[in-house]
């Protein structure tokens, strides 16, 4: 293994004890020291790394979303040139991320704890879920649903929805229809366009 | 005024100034002196309301859960007898409060950032997330939907999604498509139960 690769390995296990430690304790309620042993190093390496514990938190949310990145790849690959299916699969990856992660999103999740105005993570936050926003628009639009920026964005709150509600009540609340949440609003959106307004707005 | 009704007026006053300091904070990276501060009174008058932190942080949650439970009331007698008119107001509603909310939900809030395994408030949050739910599943089962438990909890998951999706990315993320995406998906159920499996794809 060359230096540079072992460097690289080193900093891929720091992040994921720092994502593990941030998962256990939140953003807020944990000092630098704590950090330092979470990821079994020390407070001078933190600093020697990252400016402050805001820049650290910054990093590790950056490590997070370039994996999260990743999988955008991953799921063209699985289904070339078929979008639709492509979207099937973001719902059954998204359903099984609900499944395994204890902790919900980190990133949606440090939007929550982190209070403070002009936090440079809301930054990263922002960008990260914007990102992912266009990339599953365009696939709901080369889908050819009739609606591409609404069930995009249903899917999103409903992905959102899914992994709070589990925080609060575990899997046998709202979370457990997810994936047939998303599956019924594909359905509906593969329809004809229709106005909700005329179906919803007055009784039937 | 009655003593009584003082002393009530006195508690109302410090639970808002509790969910007002909780909000600006969070729940974890605030001591009792700084809540004491922020609520306007001392740290021994909150100790003798208050056995502990995590009783008060269930005390103030309880006070907004009583707030929020009084909204079904209020919902009911807006349109005695028409409960689709109810659900539409449901959805209006939200989407106010969503509008109006900086923080978004204060008990979805505290499921995220109270990490201990076991924290008295979790209870507190699933009681009130699960009475939230029977009655939003008694709304759409009145209102005579297809699939009267997936649209509800359709409903509860974009509700949060949008409250976390909002401080996440903005009232121009995908929370801006909340009323719309509630609407289309009302829309859906009023129509004939349709297997989605047969339309999406064979894994439901």
């Amino acid at each position: 293994m060359t230096v540079c690769r072992r460097a690289r390995r080193r900093e891929i296990v720091l992040f994921q004890r720092l994502a593990s430690c941030f998962d256990n304790t939140g953003f807020c309620g944990i000092g630098v020291d704590a950090i330092a042993e979470a990821a079994e190093t020390n407070k001078m390496t933190l600093y020697r790394h990252f400016g402050s514990k805001d820049d650290l938190i910054c990093e590790a949310l950056r490590f997070t979303s370039e994996k999260a990145a990743a999988f955008w790849d991953l799921l063209e690959a699985s289904h070339p040139n078929d979008p639709m299916a492509q979207l099937q699969s973001w719902v059954k990856a998204r359903a099984q991320c609900l499944a395994d992660d204890k902790y919900g999103c980190d990133l949606a999740n440090a939007a929550v704890e982190l209070k403070e105005q002009g936090h440079p993570a809301h930054v990263v936050i922002e960008n990260f879920k914007l990102a992912q926003r266009r990339r599953l628009e365009k696939l709901c639009r080369d889908a050819g649903v009739s609606e591409p920026e609404l069930l995009s964005d249903t899917l999103s709150m409903l992905m959102e929805g899914a992994q709070v509600s589990k925080l609060a009540t575990g899997s046998e609340g709202p979370s457990m229809r997810f994936m047939r949440a998303c599956e019924a609003a594909i359905a509906s959106f593969r329809q004809p366009a229709r106005n909700t307004a005329d179906t919803v707005g007055s009784e039937a």
